[in-house]
């Protein structure tokens, strides 16, 4: 009889996450109660933000607890319902866990998933939902570039970073990319249209972005903080933007991240740095569906694209999410937990 | 026969500006040339802001040249002309040097001083320039507050920061003021309206400030930086804005200025931190104009005091200029370089 297997975190990450932090443990599949619905996992896509919510610190939600079930962002299709607006067969995301099986009732961050029946449900992560919608409102909402302006971006060829690039040239900017190897530069190149590409490991990245940067930076997506972020503060221009995304560089830094000494580079440039989240606009509904609009359409007219690395089961995600802080993901990376349904059976 | 005694800038500090960095010299008495007019100083402002300039890199103006004469914000009066539009008589403030005498042709940082004549000159100072416009543009373009919201200012005892200090309880925000004694907190409290007021110099300075915070910080005008920075982003709301007016506290750090950790911050909270220079607001002439407005019937209504602290004798600059590091003026730090015409005399 089928169980539902779950990874709780039973220890907290110094230094990055590893497997040793998880435990999987089996327990019944749960039933769902009066106006509930039971949601087979599909996929469970794996993220930089889990360390943040690992740590014993509150970051922009709430830590899990020791020895809860890993939260993480699924996909997955309805199996049992009691509740009338999720029916057995849609297909549904939100903030889950790291679990075969997960119970709502359609409070908090749960979606369904209506996209454009031309691309794959494996899309949601690559284009939408906290990857590409990330790029989206970070470059229109705290950016706003110019046709022309110089935009950096780092962590260029994650999943975030890869569709902020594309957004930036749509936008009709010159866009520099930073990634972590020679293969995602000429990806980032070749691919997805970088005017240059900066490889971080390789030489000294304030040179290599002063080079990459003759008419100084403009705007700044960032994925990863520290150095990078030092790097890019001395080559801002008047007004420049800086949107906060992440900051993968100092998630294993939680005793003291390095922060860059030239942040008072924002006073002589008169300049912003601002983080956001990409949750907070899910409650803009038109704009949220903008986004949605806007992505599918690049990409149908072959100018977004984005790749995805599956790792095939649940029993394996722990192994899988030390990948993104190695930086040796090429894609978004997801786990698949079971078979999508077929098309002909999904509402 | 009089001269012009102009001090000159011989050698770059390390740590604190220190009168060893300058030496008076004297020269004839300058001549205007066509469309050029002769002011005579009568009052030199010394800010913090010329420990920047007396750097060897840039910041948010070129540095001084080493041998130049230091650069000031002045007010004087012209004493020659071949300028219709800076008839003698006039009184002018800009941006000139630590002299007795300047030549202008109008162009640059210069500005026919027009105030309220219910004002004394030197309100031009407290209440308006790069001082008391600094905290209005600061505060109406940049941190937006609304009423009800927790306000920090810090260096609030100073020039800028009692301004602003006023214009928060104005916005009617709860405005908790970050001084350096205990005789600042009072008159902050006392007479600026504060709702609190810590001594940074007194305990810890995260425990003062969360216990003077308990609804964290919405808006905060920072003149500081450094340390003050970091326990005010220990203490952000969502949404919050943090306006860097200046960095006093780094501004002797040349080689490595402390940069807060917890500038990640910004990203949980979904926050910003802006840098901006006054000087740049006076391209927006009517907004500019409204400024002016604003603060002189605030100021004719009781609502906005300023304290000018005048030191006599241009002779006396490089000893006076310390005390803002040392933090002990109280009020807006003029030189009294020249005499004021009396009123009739005047344009």
């Amino acid at each position: 009889m089928a169980k539902n297997r779950q990874w709780h975190l039973t220890s907290r990450p110094t230094g990055e996450l590893s497997a040793g932090n998880f435990e999987l443990r089996e327990s019944a599949i749960p039933e769902p109660g009066n106006k509930q619905f039971l949601i087979r996992t599909i996929y469970l896509s794996l993220d930089p933000t889990h360390r943040l919510w690992a740590r014993e610190k509150a970051s922009y939600m709430p830590s899990v607890k020791l020895g809860d079930v890993m939260r993480g962002f699924t996909m997955g299709v309805v199996e049992k319902s009691n509740h009338p607006g999720y029916p057995v067969g849609a297909i549904v995301t939100g903030v889950f866990g790291w679990e075969d099986y997960s119970i709502s009732d359609g409070s908090g961050i749960v979606a369904l998933v209506d996209m454009d029946p031309r691309l794959p449900l494996t899309a949601r992560f690559g284009l939408f939902e906290h990857i590409g919608l990330a790029a989206y409102f970070g470059i229109l909402d705290i950016l706003h570039p110019k046709p022309g302006e110089t935009m950096v971006v780092s962590g260029a060829a994650g999943a975030v970073g890869s569709i902020a690039v594309q957004i930036g040239k749509i936008m009709s900017c010159r866009v520099v990319a930073v990634a972590g190897s020679d293969e995602k530069c000429a990806w980032l190149k070749d691919e997805l249209g970088a005017d240059a590409a900066v490889n971080y490991k390789k030489g000294s990245l304030k040179a290599s972005l002063r080079a990459a940067c003759p008419k100084g930076v403009d705007t700044f997506f960032d994925n990863v903080g520290g150095e990078c972020l030092e790097a890019v503060l001395d080559l801002i221009n008047m007004k420049a933007r800086i949107a906060m995304c992440g900051a993968i560089s100092q998630y294993g830094n939680d005793e003291k991240p390095y922060a860059p000494p030239n942040i008072y580079n924002l006073l002589n440039k008169r300049a912003k740095l601002e983080g956001f989240i990409v949750l907070d606009y899910a409650a803009d509904q038109r704009w949220w569906a903008k986004a949605h609009d806007d992505m599918t359409q690049w990409h149908i007219q072959g100018r977004m694209k984005y790749r995805i690395e599956t790792v095939d089961g649940l029993e394996n995600a722990p192994q899988a999410v030390t990948k993104l802080f190695q930086g040796t993901n090429t894609g978004k990376l997801l786990v698949k937990v079971s078979d999508e349904p077929p098309a002909s059976a999904r509402l």
